[in-house]
């Protein structure tokens, strides 16, 4: 089991890296130290993992809420049913949360732990590879809102992440390449030579090989723990771990939730990124070049859709948290390895980077 | 003006208590720098002093929720008449919130302020005596859930309170006793002086002489900014605050919300709170007799009303967040001026409390 720490003071944690770690009763003890737990998760994990975890907790008072798979169900009304049960069940602020699935539940479990009774603690178990490398960690938790995603949420730690790999085992192709994009973000934005890594053998990860997966978390989850310790609230530097997702948000809400994985828009949009880093004269052709090409290795679509035309782009990208008072900032590159913080563009370009990359 | 500061490092923040503070544009301005600001208000008061506020705000981006007045409508959904009001008018995470009004517009427009895109800033202008000596300080907000009262929530404080003496002007007298109640609880707790200046001329506050109400409400104020700066999550003492609120809530949920105000269901739990003091041995008959008749003063209600019986208490009771675990929670006073921390209670003696006092 590889171990390591979000330093946050008082608010520090652990992420735990491993093999069968959804067997690790000691683990989940350490924890979850409550008699009332209660388990948030969905239709698709549940059938896999709920017995093995609720295994842990017999003679505890155990509640668990299966909510529908998918995006569109990250919403206040999943979030109040989760309110609903804790309070049918008359839980205490001294209860425990598990999110026990993939990034929309930990989205959404973490909300419902943030701001049930003000805050009642919670244990993140990612049970895929986009949330095992990027939203179990760092405390961002929300759910969406018709006109926008992660709308409404909070900054709110866990007590701890649990990421059992052989969880991926479960998961589909497309799932797992969604995750991908993520771990090639840490090294586009932060560190050239994760980069170099992945570029050296990215199919090994497509192929499952676990230790080349567990060496692939540890790398992001590092990467992801040391710029959320220096910046928890997104005053600077964190931004930067949203490259590509201000374009890639304006994808999912142009498409409707559900209709594109996270990481797949997340993927459309670096390289629209790196493409308007090129227009600004931050990035070389042969460097957009490398992000478009380690992207298709990993699986991912690289091109924006049909259906969503520039001015759709314009009008979903103008609600991102990144935007200072209506001025729309993105993420750039200013050579791979180096992300700049969000920085007010130019529109006339950010429409030729709309209306040109991936048109032909 | 009167000026106090609540002590939280990197958060605290200052409380000004003054005569016509709504005008002072210079103090609007320098808590509200940003161009888009939401107002968030009610029905009553926003006829009121809605444009004395607004007009600070010229030639910037001002959207405005009226919502209707009343503790019912603090729920989820009225929270998302907000959001929903912040993203079609595209308000970034700078813009700035104002919840102007009481108790209920100042815990809601916290509660979105704290939610809205991981939260924005927000200064409360509470304009009834409850919310100026008491809910507008200290970072709690919330909204109410069908199942109980608060349950949903965040702790999130405000950049500066404004607290103006001259709103109470326009105040129902009702709703000045039911202030009042509040402020006799900091005699109550820890402030033996406080309370018996409270009883050499508590009639002057009834008759809302202007002098004596601004000091009520800084004493009030620097008690409640002393112990949330010792306790900002209410790990320990801040839960004194809640002396008579895990009956009161009982008295509110009962009753459904509206039908009593949160002052007047707290007067009443303070009773029913020092009877079962009594019956613990920490007060004396004279004791008690000193609390009821402080609030009587204050024309407050002392008695639970016919229509509630003990199992009914009881079972409302049993979701108070002050519970752990299914182990019913009060404070109660162990002295006049000295509250205890929240402390498990032998039913037997609560049902006592519950069928006995203030039923004959």
């Amino acid at each position: 089991m590889r171990t390591l720490t979000v330093e946050l003071q008082e608010r520090s944690y652990p992420i735990y890296i491993g093999q069968q770690l959804l067997d690790d009763q000691a683990l989940f003890h350490r924890h979850v130290d409550s008699r009332q737990v209660m388990i948030v998760t969905n239709d698709r994990v549940a059938p896999l993992y709920l017995d093995r975890v609720k295994a842990h907790f017999e003679g505890r008072d155990v509640a668990v809420v299966v909510l529908p798979d998918g995006e569109k169900y990250k919403t206040l009304e999943s979030a109040d049913a989760v309110y609903e049960e804790l309070l049918a069940r008359r839980f205490s602020r001294t209860a425990h949360l598990i999110a026990l699935g993939g990034g929309v539940i930990g989205d959404l479990g973490g909300f419902v732990a943030a701001t049930y009774q003000r805050g009642i603690p919670f244990v993140q178990v990612p049970t895929t590879l986009l949330s095992q490398v990027d939203s179990s960690v760092g405390g961002k938790t929300a759910v969406n809102h018709p006109r926008g995603k992660n709308m409404i949420g909070a900054f709110y730690q866990p007590k701890c992440v649990i990421a059992d790999m052989s969880t991926l085992d479960t998961l589909e192709d497309r799932e797992l390449s969604a995750g991908l994009a993520e771990v090639i973000k840490y090294g586009l934005i932060r560190d050239l030579p994760f980069l170099e890594w992945l570029e050296s053998g990215i199919e090994k990860l497509v192929a499952r090989d676990g230790e080349a997966l567990a060496e692939a978390v540890e790398r992001s989850c590092r990467n992801k723990a040391e710029v959320v310790a220096r910046d928890e609230r997104e005053t600077g530097e964190r931004a930067t771990l949203n490259l590509g997702h201000t374009f890639g948000h304006a994808v999912e809400t142009g498409m409707g939730y559900g209709a594109i994985l996270h990481g797949e828009a997340v993927a459309i949009g670096t390289c629209q990124a790196a493409d308007l880093s090129e227009r600004l004269g931050f990035l070389q052709a042969v460097d957009v070049a490398r992000v478009i090409s380690i992207l298709e290795r990993a699986l991912l679509p690289v091109r924006p859709p049909a259906s969503l035309n520039a001015d759709d782009f314009l009008t979903h990208m103008a609600v991102d948290k990144k935007n200072v008072e209506g001025q729309l900032r993105v993420i750039l590159l200013k050579a791979l390895g180096e992300a700049t913080l969000p920085m007010g563009v130019d529109v006339g370009l950010l429409r030729q980077t709309l209306e040109n990359y991936g048109r032909d």
